[in-house]
């Protein structure tokens, strides 16, 4: 996030626990470090509200003296400064289709995808917290399964700007003639909807990748519909391989059901890596972390998860076998997967240690061939094409990566030496299938697109 | 404006006569050039919608072919890639107040003054063209004075969000304590009004400025009210220095009628300088421009600013005697201030000719000495602060400028060799007070700032 923190509350009392987001040297730096790596992308999470369930209701406190996702600023903005410093990683920008307009998301999309040349990538939200809710206008959250209905609606609306309003040959600037863009190339969408009016055509002429390349996370029935639709990236929940291969199956059989290929969705693990020289130092490390954490703080994001106020049950609870669904179900996911888990009893204090820095993400802690290891597994059991690595600090805990565990991924191999396509298009580096900048043909924004006569 | 041309349709055409603004180091480039030769800021005009009515109603044929303002991008994207590169000139970002929400552009906007370190300034508008509300979700456009009853209501929301919600010494980072931000100095805004329900607090902790630098250019009776009571910079109509002393004497009435300083906005006179290294050389690239713009490009923005289309006009009525209102008090206006232009006839293509480059804004073609006497005239006559450049060619006009003009200006001590502030905010440097980058207590805003108890 362009934020405070992301997952990890407290850690800023560490030396270098925490950069400046408002300083852009930080994230030209960042961009740099991560393009060096060969990282496909930096993805920013949002939110536009604060997390106030925990000691509440709207209670904005905890979040406030743990700073936990607090102050939350605009990532849209910070993009240019760190393109301008790169030319192949991508930059995945969350935007909620609950709260914005799409005429205006639309041309900020198009925008960023020219001035990357490419490079934009768009995690679609129809964001959960309902003082994003109080913060953006309505009184109450609109409930969930109606959120995803209108955020069809909204998709609708942008593929018909990004894909068919503008065809791909109307900006012409024919000098001779005088005609900058050829008027019958361009055309109105009028979008009337349930809940969208949009006149159209789109703002901008078509970019480099028209529609920015989609992400998206949703995980209820509603949000994997959505997801296994319109993503071409979906982060997916899970702690353990073997669980994860479950819902990577179910994704690709979902996709298959859409029209879509099996292969055209590529599914990312969120993972926490904490890598050193050593085992011993790797876990030093992560136990000096552990030290840092505001668990208050954790408390206060798992409240936003979850929907469940942890301080409103007692301190000594096991939550292996009773509480709340949402909680239990986190501690037997675990407790299936951690070694000697099931010997402890868990509480409250255990399951925010557990939480403390990658969230309901697994972790893996340990020396570059420990970590390597565990990685490579990941992979092969969980049949996942990559990771949405998140940080404890930052930018240590990337720095870290490209220092301790990159050579010896290089070493074995399992690691991309460079970009499929230098100076390429987001869509381009992450399906690497030698197809182009544009939306695969069996993505339901294809319909819209119009193409030259000749190529349609 | 960040689009294929802002007021001069058609130079697209020359050789150099477009840069790209898809391309960063265009706008970095452009930064530097400006920020070398001390100019006060960047100001990026914007809209929402397309210019329709010549040839129309709601034909967007027009400007598509000639280019006029299409495409347009978002201006608030782009900020960081120049914010990063200079250190002391500001970034003036159109935002309209009709078509955005208050939560959303208040987090942009602090978002963009953190990253600038206090440069970045709001041209605030209500936003006129009827395609813009097409495009952006209604059927037709709020009534004019309605927009701004809106507009304040928009103004009170925001003001609340970055003086109000916030203590200045909110964001501690006080680790003994684990306190990241104290509690109880950052507050919810709960504004209830007739147009926008806004919980908060800001999802941003105070920033250089905390409110923006405020730009204006409301002309209208309604428009004047809402300029005067909150910019800090107002744009002035007007085609002589004679005529705009008149409005700016008016304004500045006027602010004080709203309690506040005479000279607490500082205004600013459109102004196009085409210079060379002398008169005759100037002369003959104004008209080597005048021969390459296109003046139904010319008719399609002149249909949107006033409303006027003069396709279903006579080729050779005289707009000096007859015709439109809003086109005969233009002529009339250039009549009076241009020597021997009472005895032309004004046809639509002489006040097309004349609207060519600088639009309804005064144009200043010579040699050095030339333009230099003749801008010298206009702060003098006129008592303005400085002048809004605009531009036939980009990066070209501002080229020329720093080149032959900066020059002579040096030499007369009439412009300024440093920026008053070197690193400091927007507000520092246009109003060079000595006062810092907040609101001034006389500002409307300040009425709501949130001050440590000491300084309240």
């Amino acid at each position: 996030m362009n934020a405070s923190t992301h997952m990890s509350p407290g850690l800023w009392r560490l030396p270098n626990g925490q950069a400046s987001n408002n300083d852009l040297s930080y994230w030209v730096e960042l961009a740099k470090l991560l393009e060096s790596g060969n990282f496909d992308g930096i993805f920013i999470a949002d939110t536009l509200g604060l997390y106030d369930l925990y000691k509440g209701p709207e209670n904005i406190g905890p979040a406030l003296q743990s700073g936990a996702q607090v102050p939350y600023s605009d990532p849209s903005v910070i993009i240019s400064a760190m393109a301008y410093a790169t030319q192949s990683i991508a930059f995945g920008v969350t935007a909620s289709v609950t709260y914005e307009n799409p005429f205006i998301l639309a041309r900020r999309y198009s925008t960023l995808d020219h001035v990357t040349r490419g490079r934009i990538g768009w995690n679609v939200v129809t964001s959960h917290l309902a003082s994003a809710a109080r913060n953006c206008g309505l009184k109450e959250e609109i409930p969930h399964d109606e959120r995803y209905v209108r955020a069809e609606e909204f998709m609708d609306a942008v593929y018909k700007l990004w894909e068919g309003s503008w065809r791909d040959d109307a900006l012409v600037r024919d000098a001779k003639r005088g005609v900058y863009i050829e008027p019958d190339r361009v055309r109105a969408i009028n979008h009337e909807g349930k809940y969208f009016s949009v006149a159209g055509p789109n703002a901008v002429d078509p970019t480099p990748q028209r529609t920015p390349f989609l992400f998206q996370a949703g995980a209820s029935s509603a949000g994997k519909l959505f997801a296994t639709k319109h993503a071409e990236v979906m982060f997916l929940p899970g702690m353990s391989p073997e669980n994860v291969r479950k819902i990577a199956d179910d994704i690709r059989h979902q996709a298959t059901l859409q029209g879509r290929d099996r292969d055209s969705i590529k599914l990312l693990a969120g993972m926490l890596v904490i890598v050193d020289e050593t085992d011993e130092k790797a876990q030093q490390k992560y136990n000096d972390f552990l030290e840092a954490s505001d668990l208050d703080g954790v408390a206060t994001l798992l409240g936003g998860w979850t929907g469940v106020d942890l301080s409103a049950l007692a301190d000594d609870e096991d939550f292996h076998f009773t509480g709340p669904g949402a909680v239990q179900s986190l501690v037997k996911t675990w407790s299936a997967t951690v070694p000697g888990s099931d010997n402890v009893k868990w509480t409250k204090r255990r399951v925010l240690q557990e939480l403390a820095m990658a969230g309901a993400h697994p972790r893996v802690v340990g020396g570059p061939q420990t970590v390597a290891d565990q990685l490579q597994r990941w992979i092969e059991v969980a049949d996942i094409d990559g990771f949405n690595f998140s940080h404890a600090v930052s930018p240590g805990t990337f720095e870290d990566m490209v220092k301790y565990l990159w050579p010896e991924l290089r070493r074995r191999g399992v690691i991309k030496e460079e970009y499929k396509v230098v100076g390429g298009a987001a869509r381009e580096n992450y399906l690497e299938d030698g197809l182009g900048p544009r939306l695969r043909r069996n993505h339901p924004g294809a319909a819209y697109t119009w193409r030259k006569p000749e190529e349609a």
